[in-house]
C-alpha cells in the first residue's frame, strides 16, 4: 500500500476496467464486478489490492499471494492461489505499469506563478504552465504549454522548452531546446560550458563553447546528471531516451533515440551512439568512437573503439561478451592450476 | 591551527580536562594543570596545540613534532620527544576526534525562519528550528526540533524530518522520512523517481514510482549524492550508515546498519546490503543482489552476484581479494615470460 | 553557424586582422581585406566562416570544405579547395580558439545586485560585480571585483573570492578562497565536511573537519563536482587546473598547477599529484598517494600506488601502458588458443 501522505489513490476500479486498462483478459468473468483499491508487490497484497508477476523467481512470492487479483502471463495461470482473480497478458509488467499509472495519474500542476519567482523580460509562458517558487526564467526563454517547473529552477534566456516538461528542483537548463513531455529531474545542469583546451605547458587555454543542447520528445533526464553544450554544433539527445542519474554527457555527443543510459555512466565529447543502445551502469565511453543501433554496453565497461549495432561488449576494455566470460574464466582456471 | 575567519576554537582546556574528554591517562600528572588552546597535526602543531598518532607510518613525524601534548598508544609513548605531554589512549585517532569537536563543537544554529524562505500551509517547525534565505518547506512537512535546513533547499510536501536533521544548501527531500540527527549536504536529491520503465520498441513506458525513502537516525549523506524513491515499497538506509559523495542509490535499495559508502559508488535498484558493509570507491552493484553483513567491496569492483557475510571481494567481476591478487600476479608473470 | 538567440557574433574581421588575432600568416596577401562574420566545423562553414584543421583525420572534410578561410599547419596548405583563403599556424587549434574568443569575447556581465539577492552583513562585493536573483552572500564575505554570482548561488561567511570569478547557477562555496579568474560551473559543492570518521561498532564517530579549500587562479571547475575541505589543513587546487564534471576530490587532496581531471574521476583523501597530470575519465585514485608531476593516468584506472613524474599508467590496479596492453593481448591469445 501506498502512503496516502503522498499518494492518493484514483479508483477504485472493477476487474472488467482493470482488464481494459491493461490490455488484459479477465480469466474469471464471473469476478469483473470486483473491485480493487490499490497496487501492490506480491508480497505485500491483500485482497483489494492487484499485484503482478513478471519474473519466474517470484512464483513462491505469486503462490502465496494474498493479492485479490494479479496480472500474469497465461502459462503460469494455474500457480495461482485459488482465491487470487487473473488478469492475464502477454506483457504483465507493462500491463501493471498501466494499471499503476490509472491509480496514480501524474499529479495536475495548479497552474500559476509563484510571487517570488523571477520571469525576465521578453519570456513567454504558455497556458497552464506552473513556476514555483524562487524559479528563474531567462529574459526570451520560451515555455510550451502546462510546464512545471520546480522551486529554484534556472531556465537560461532565450532557452525553449516544449509542452508538458517537467523540471526538478535546482536545476539549471542553458543554451538548449527541449522537447515535449521531458522529464527533467532535481539539479540536472544542461547547456554550460563543454570540457574543451588547449593545452599548453604555459596554460591551457579555453575554446569558447558555442553550441546547444537539443532534447528531443519523451526524454527522462535523472537527478544531477550533466550535459554539456556543444562547442561547435550541438548536443543531441534522441526521443524517448531515458537517462538515469548522475550521468555525464559531453559536448557534441549525439546520442540516438530510445536509448537507456543508466547510472554514472559518462560520454565523452563528439561519441555518437545510435538508436536503442542500452548502456549499463558506470560504463565509460570515450571521445569520438561510434556505438551503433541496438548495441549493448555492459556495466563498468570501457569503450575506446567503434561498436557495430547489435553488439554486447563487455570489459576493460570492450570485447563481446563470451570473449570477455571466456579470458574471465581462463584466467581463473589457470591461477588455480597455479595455486596448487 | 585553523583559519580564525572560519572557526572559532573553544578552550583553552587543561591537560587533564583534555585526559577526561579524550578517554586518555595524562602519562605525567605533573603536567596536568598546562594549558591547550588548538588541535593540529603532527607536522604542523606548536606548545599550545595537541596533536596524535595513529598511524606507525607517522612516527618520524612524531618524533620531530612541536606539539606541546599529544595522544597515542601506550607501547609508542618512549618516542615521543621530550616537550610533549603525552595522552596514553589504545585509541588515539577516537580520542583526538574527541578533542577536536570539544575545542570545535558543531556550531549553533541561531534559531529563526529567513524573511524569505517559504514555508507552505500545514507545515510544521518543531522548536528551535533555523530556516535559512530561500529554503522552501512543503505542505504539511512536518520538521522536527533543532533543524538546520540550508539556503535553497526543498523539503518536499507531507517529507517527515526528525530532531536535529541539518540540510544542506540546495538539496532536495521528497517522499521521505528522515531520522534524528541526519546530515544532509548540500545538493544531495533524495526521493525523486527512480529508473523504472517497461522497455519496448515503440517508446519506453515509465512505471510510476510509488514508494517513499526511508533514512534512520545519525546517517550522514554525502554532497550532489541521489537517492531515489521506491517503485512499490521503500529504499531505506540504516540508522548510522555513512555515504561519501556523488554516490548513486537506486530504488528499493535497502542498506543496513552502519555501513560506509566511499564516494561514486552505484548500487542499483532493489540489492540488499546488511550491516556494516564497507563500500570502496567507485564500486558498482547491480540490481536485485545481497550483500551480506560486514562484507568488504574493494574500489572499482562489479559486483554481480550475491556477496556472503564477512567476504572480502575485489575485481569485475568481483572475486575474493586473495583470488584477485593471484590473478594480477600471475598474469604479469606470464606477459612478463612472453615478453623476454 | 551559432544560434543567433544565444550567441551575438562581434566583428565582423578582414582576413589580415584574423591572422593577427591568430597569430598565424595569411597565405595570400591578395585577400588580406576579405571580410568573416563567424567561425565554423569545416563540414558546415560557408564562404564568410573561418574554419580549422587539426586533426589529420579529418583531411577529406578540408578538401571538401566550403569554409571562405581556414587556419591549417604550412605543410598541409596544399591539401586546401581553391576557394578557402589560409591562415598558416604552427597550432592550428590554439589559433581557431583565440579567433573564436575573438567572435565570441565571453559576454561582459552588466554590474548590479539582484533585489532578491540576499548579502549579509560584513560582506563586501568589489567593483563591478554582478549578483544574480536569489544568491546569497554570507556574512564577512569578500567578493572581488567584477565576479559574477549566478542565481541561488551561496557564498559561505567569510569564503574569499579574487577577481573576475564566475560561480554558476545553484553552486555552493562554503569555507574557502578562490582565486582570480576561476570559473565555478553550475551545481558544484566546495568546502563541505570531508568523509572522515573513527570507525566502531557501536558507531561511527565523526571527525570535525576545519580545514579549507584552497584554489589558485584560472582554474576551470565542472558541473556538479565535489570537493571537500580540509580535516586539518587545507584541500588545495593548484593554478591554471581544469577539472570537468561530477569530479570527487576528497579532503586534504593536493593537485598540482596545470592538471587535467576529466568527468567522473575521483581523487580520495590526502592524496598530492604532481603538475601537468592528466587523469583521464573515471579513473580512481586511492587515498594518501603521491603522483608525480607529468604523470599521465588512463581512463577508468584504478590507482593505489605512488606514481613516478611521466609515467604513463593504465588498467586496474594500474601498470605502465605497454605492460597493461601486453596482458590484454596475452590473455585474448591465450582464450583463443583454448577455445579452439
Amino acid at each position: 500500500m501506498t502512503d496516502p501522505r503522498f499518494y492518493a489513490a484514483s479508483g477504485p476500479f472493477t476487474l472488467a476496467r482493470l482488464a481494459e486498462i491493461a490490455g488484459a483478459t479477465a480469466q474469471d468473468v464471473a469476478a469483473s464486478e470486483a473491485v480493487f483499491r490499490d497496487v501492490a508487490a506480491l508480497d505485500q497484497a491483500g485482497p483489494e489490492d492487484v499485484s503482478f508477476l513478471e519474473d519466474r523467481r517470484l512464483l513462491p512470492a505469486f503462490r502465496a499471494t494474498g493479492a485479490g487479483a494479479c496480472v500474469v502471463r497465461p502459462e503460469l495461470a494455474d500457480q495461482a492461489p485459488s482465491h487470487t482473480a487473473l488478469l492475464l497478458s502477454a506483457e504483465p509488467y507493462r500491463s501493471f505499469a498501466k494499471l499503476a499509472a490509472a491509480f496514480y495519474p501524474a499529479p495536475e500542476s495548479a497552474p500559476g506563478v509563484h510571487a517570488s519567482a523571477v520571469v525576465e523580460p521578453g519570456a513567454r509562458l504558455g497556458e497552464g504552465c506552473r513556476i514555483e517558487a524562487f524559479a528563474v526564467v531567462g529574459a526570451n526563454a520560451e515555455i510550451g504549454s502546462r510546464c512545471h517547473i520546480g522551486p529554484h529552477a534556472v531556465i537560461g534566456p532565450s532557452a525553449v522548452l516544449g509542452a508538458d516538461v517537467r523540471v526538478g528542483a535546482g536545476a539549471s537548463l542553458l543554451f538548449c531546446e527541449i522537447g515535449d513531455r521531458v522529464i527533467v529531474h532535481p539539479g540536472v545542469r544542461i547547456g554550460q560550458d563543454g570540457y574543451g583546451y588547449v593545452l599548453g605547458s604555459a596554460g591551457h587555454l579555453k575554446v569558447p563553447q558555442l553550441g546547444r543542447v537539443i532534447i528531443a520528445e519523451d526524454v527522462e533526464i535523472g537527478a544531477n546528471t550533466t550535459i554539456d553544450r556543444g562547442a561547435l554544433g550541438d548536443t543531441v539527445i534522441g526521443a524517448g531516451t531515458k537517462i538515469d542519474n548522475l550521468v555525464q554527457i559531453g559536448h557534441n555527443v549525439r546520442l540516438g533515440r530510445g536509448c537507456m543510459v543508466v547510472s554514472q555512466v559518462g560520454i565523452s565529447g563528439s561519441t555518437v551512439i545510435g538508436d536503442f543502445v542500452m548502456i549499463a551502469g558506470q560504463a565509460g565511453l570515450s571521445g569520438h568512437v561510434r556505438v551503433g543501433d541496438g548495441a549493448r554496453i555492459g556495466a563498468q565497461s570501457g569503450i575506446m573503439r567503434d561498436i557495430g549495432p547489435g553488439e554486447t561488449v563487455f570489459g576493460y576494455p570492450a570485447m563481446p561478451y563470451k570473449q570477455y566470460m571466456r579470458q574471465v574464466a581462463l584466467l581463473a582456471r589457470l591461477a588455480k592450476k597455479k595455486g596448487q
